[in-house]
């Protein structure tokens, strides 16, 4: 019996199931991370939170469960407010959706033609094969995309759901609607912990959560340097973990990674050779473990120098004024903050074109790759109209439509190779 | 030259596009609807309006514009409060989108994987094959799905484009969205007309709308006899008409029908023998001249008895209240009344499923079509859930997932012929 096996069953898991999840998940991450040459000391942490990714972190989420009665709260996108949930003493997740699982018992509740992360989140629970999701005390959702919207409704008749109702627009009665929202969340919050928010404990939480998104700006900085002393894959990989693990810890760690990546480009030290083609991924979310593209996009010779997605910059771009005192000046701060978010959930949504021409800028990128689930309709139809920005101001781009499937790999090394070669 | 060809000229239509177009639709309208044995005579309003489609009504509308200096206003969706429109002096019509055109252009500008519907409405445009289109001063969209909601920040480099925002939920909150945007079209249209819109003019425009809707409701009503007096094919074309033509002018053919109806019913006679399959028609929209699969069906020896529909029950089961007197009591009965239409795009929507039940059960429906569009998210989620509700109640369903193409008439046929006799 392995070492988390009793933990997993108390979790109701899939145990063999579960185990051949592990072993593939296991040589996915081996083939993709650890073959990585001349990787850094720091990424050390990350190959234990992935190598161990349903046993330790689960473990500990269960121990703060048990021992210290902190509820667990799982989410599925970035305008869930991590702030209120730390306030509140509870613990926030990031609940994957990168692979691919239990697809035929997701296909007789919602229909074929939706996104791979949706099918994902759904059949993970399904399969029960994510000790991440049953240790769950409350799941929020959000009205991003018809997709999820329509989705929660069928997920929670089987999991603790709670839906929070983004706007579509950024008006002032939206901002109303969207700060009511927020006030909902911290309500249900107090009463699921038995935990008041207070002025203090969510100043606490909004510098933590600040701390981790400026950790991962200061590495995004670092990625301008030529050579590029840290692949796409790991960053990647970087933003990921912020999702699952401890905020703090997250942050001191990315902090060591990023002292240890100042030192290598003072070195002239890079994971690829000066010059080679810098890209740009931008986009649907990429979570774990949908590790596909960048893979295949950094053995075709080029280097991946940023992510605009929700995992990567959508994310962690703002940050949320310190300034307020008063518990409503920071619900103010929280509300201004998430709607800058520049979700193609929004209509319109011309500042994300904006933040795409200006990252591919700071990132010095030499091509855009825009990165697509089947089936999503918000982004895909952006697609069109960033492509045309990013003709204009003559940056390479190449759309990219794909699922978790691994049937088209050969097919996009062949259109990504040429792409750079056509960037070079 | 055609007696229209003048004014569609100096509306920038494609003239033999457009040509070919009515010659298509002439000879569909003639298999679908003059081949239906004993009509009413009523329905020759309806021929002659839909002979004429391109034709009389849009001569209406110039000679509005250009005589009377009275604003067009095109909608794609039941949201848009045509009281506000009548009350400013203006004219509302429904943009038909339910015939494929301009494909090719269209995909150069959203993706292929959206529905038929939006692609129509682009096509349209694009082919420049729709008088109505061109006529229009404004056309007003709303964020309904993510397809429609993205695309409009497309179709508004091409056409004089607003956006209405409809939300997700039906909170108090959502309420104060939804008045505010009520009140933003309500200052577009004044800005737009010149024309201030009064508690006068609402209290006349919310009549005229009611009675409309009132028209349809009686008509409905008849169509729960046995043997019943008018196909589903015909109802269905009296509430796309509904969406076009003169409102009063509309309302007073349709009562004239239903005096006939009831003349009809009460010497026993129908338009298919009595115990013929009863079939209520559910979900997304057909608009003019999607007629596909009512023709299909009522074939296919099943005659249809609602249509569970944004172009039926969806558009007309609510009246707004009347006794309001102040412009703001009238407004807030809008705001109601519209909110209280049980579009899929709503989270949750229980009251749909609560809505087709009875409707099923009113009509006296021997089982339900789910009707949905291909690649619309929202509908094609909650047939999963109606679906259910249906078993549960015994009614017996089917799920057909179609667009406008012919490719699949056949295998239609096929599969609604043995659903007949499994409900016979």
């Amino acid at each position: 019996m392995g070492k988390y096996d009793a933990m997993w069953e108390k979790l109701n898991i899939d145990l063999p199931a579960h185990e051949g999840l592990m072993e593939v998940l296991g040589k996915f991450y081996g083939d993709i991370y650890l073959s990585q040459q001349g990787r850094l000391q720091g990424m050390e942490y990350l190959d234990l939170v992935l190598s161990e990714i349903h046993g330790l972190r689960v473990k500990e989420l269960q121990e703060a469960k048990q021992l210290q009665g902190r509820k667990v709260i799982g989410t599925f996108c970035v305008f869930v407010p991590e702030e209120l949930t730390i306030a509140a003493n509870a613990i926030q997740i990031g609940l994957c959706s990168g692979a691919d699982a239990g697809k035929e018992q997701v296909e007789k509740l919602i229909p074929r033609n939706t996104c791979a992360l949706i099918k994902s989140f759904m059949g993970f629970k399904l399969a029960r094969l994510c000790p991440f999701t049953e240790s769950c005390d409350l799941i929020v959702g959000e009205t991003t995309c018809d997709g999820k919207k329509k989705a929660y409704e069928t997920f929670g008749k089987i999991a603790p759901m709670y839906v929070m109702e983004v706007p579509q627009r950024k008006s002032e009665q939206d901002r109303a609607l969207w700060k009511a929202e927020i006030l909902r969340y911290k309500e249900t919050l107090e009463k699921l912990t038995g935990n008041t928010i207070t002025a203090q404990s969510l100043k606490k939480a909004i510098v933590i959560v600040n701390n981790k998104r400026k950790a991962i700006q200061r590495l995004n900085k670092l990625r301008v340097a030529d050579p590029v002393p840290i692949s796409g894959r790991d960053a990647l990989l970087i933003n990921q973990v912020g999702f699952y693990d401890d905020p703090e810890r997250f942050t001191n760690q990315v902090n060591l990674l990023c002292d240890q990546l100042e030192e290598k480009i003072a070195r002239g030290e890079g994971v690829a050779p000066q010059g080679t083609p810098r890209l740009l991924m931008s986009g649907c979310p990429m979570a774990v473990p949908n590790w596909k593209l960048p893979y295949v996009t950094e053995s075709s010779g080029a280097v991946i120098v940023g992510e605009e997605s929700c995992v990567g910059t959508r994310n962690i771009r703002d940050l949320v004024d310190e300034s307020g005192q008063t518990l409503d000046e920071m619900i103010d701060a929280l509300t201004d903050r998430y709607l800058k978010i520049d979700c193609a959930c929004f209509t319109p949504n011309s500042e994300r074109v904006d933040n795409i021409l200006n990252l591919a800028k700071e990132t010095r990128a030499d091509g855009v790759l825009q990165y697509t689930l089947l089936f999503c309709q918000p982004y895909a139809q952006e697609n069109f109209r960033v492509e045309k920005s990013l003709q204009d101001a003559e940056i390479p781009s190449m759309v990219i439509e794909t699922d978790y499937g691994m049937e088209d790999v050969e097919q996009l090394k062949t259109r990504i190779e040429a792409f750079v070669e056509m960037v070079k």
